[in-house]
């Protein structure tokens, strides 16, 4: 399996505090060694970084922990292969256009029976992973979306139409998905996800997968709203809220703007 | 504007050697400081680095130094800016996937009524230059070639294709570029772009732009032939060529398969 991170914030911020306990998953603290992959969306676009050697010990993850990406919204994943092999096209985010907006997306489980998840063909995937099938299946979803309706992205339609899409894809296995265009964060639990909302005062945080402490008041503007999304929490703060499967949180600008439950679960 | 890296090896290997020349361009042997990027073909797909820093300064240009990824193509610019802000979605390369394939390209040069270029809104740029406006045209043109006729990568067809699109834009300015599927290397001269061959016995060579020498005989598997491709020589060898304004030369294996001469200027 894998564990996923996501990152929103009212303004842009560095994820290196985050990642120095979350890239320990990979190879020290747990056992995700197949490489790993972030996206941030700054806000002068959006760009990814990937590497197939475990992330407790790539120089490209080492980076990512001491040079500070500032963005309001980031998703990534350390990876423990189950489809697909260990390489870099089968490595998280993916991302793809649509109508010149990029989307990013990171996914964690496993879909039994992909390929009756049917492609138009104008979305393909590029590497051999369950995970990226169900993304350009999604795709194909959110083109279809985009024709018939007017495409906002703050639509409450939109967030409607992609928690039913993740509710079938979640019918078909285990299906956690982190999913941005960059101005919202869209964190769908299928088994488990766990996300803080981090505001002033913020007090003290340590990692739980590494020997560090960071004093958040020091370090963040008081304005600032920040969530945090993570498969398993990053911090020993009281703080973390676990999502319930069938869930689609949205989250903008730090906060969570939208919550949809799987109403078959709760009747 | 910009300089252009490119690769076209027989084998993987890395080009730490030759980012060590190209990126003191971006910032201190040259005026290149908006940003940078690089692409990466890997045996095992496709990823590419960004930053807007300096090139000759930027943490992630010092982590591609020393750090050594193997590709068989590679593709890369640093960038001063002329259309288009300073910003993350405006630093090549750009890459999309068409049927399931990533294509990614790296552009040098300026296009004159760049809004004149049609594009069917299938591929729309996420930023704001004219070269990915540019590259999003080619992309509609190679769709469609996809559609027309049985779309292999080794096809002259394509290559000619291409060379017809690549003079149409060089007409419209300068538009140097570099384009790549995974197997072969597309290089268009409009002004200026050179390119070396290695093979064994290969020698030593010595980096222009930075003080560095190599004994490439006891770095390179001796059944390796390579070749580099750049705006201007990295090297002192002398088996730098200088490619003619309107050549499309195509590189595929570390050879040159193809060289495409713009018939109009020989007549």
């Amino acid at each position: 399996m894998c564990e996923l991170i996501g990152l929103s914030a009212s303004k842009p911020t560095d994820l290196c505090f985050s990642l120095t306990g979350f890239f320990p998953r990979g190879g020290i603290t747990g056992s995700h060694v197949d490489g790993f992959g972030i996206g941030f969306f700054e806000p002068g676009g959006y760009r990814d970084f990937h590497d197939i050697l475990p992330a407790a010990r790539s120089p490209v993850a080492r980076l990512l922990c001491e040079y500070p990406i500032e963005s309001t919204i980031a998703l990534g994943q350390v990876r423990q292969g189950n489809v697909g092999e260990t390489c870099i096209e089968n490595t998280y985010p993916f991302k793809r256009e649509i109508g010149g907006v990029c989307w990013s997306y990171v996914m964690h489980g496993q879909i039994e029976r992909p390929e009756t998840l049917t492609l138009s063909g104008r979305f393909q995937p590029l590497g051999s992973t369950d995970g990226e099938r169900a993304f350009c299946w999604l795709l194909d979803r959110l083109y279809e979306f985009s024709l018939s309706a007017p495409f906002t992205f703050t639509s409450p339609q939109l967030s409607a139409a992609l928690h039913i899409w993740c509710l079938q894809l979640h019918e078909m296995g285990v299906y956690n998905m982190l999913l941005s265009e960059g101005s919202r964060l869209y964190a769908f639990c299928s088994k488990r996800l766990t996300y803080i909302t981090r505001r002033a005062p913020f007090g003290q945080a340590a990692l739980k997968d590494n020997a560090c402490e960071l004093d958040l008041d020091a370090q963040l503007d008081p304005d600032m709203v920040a969530t945090v999304v993570a498969t398993n929490p990053l911090t020993d703060e009281d703080g973390w809220v676990c999502m319930t499967p069938g869930e689609l949180a949205v989250f903008h600008n730090g906060e969570q703007v939208e919550l949809l439950k799987d109403k078959r679960r709760a009747s």
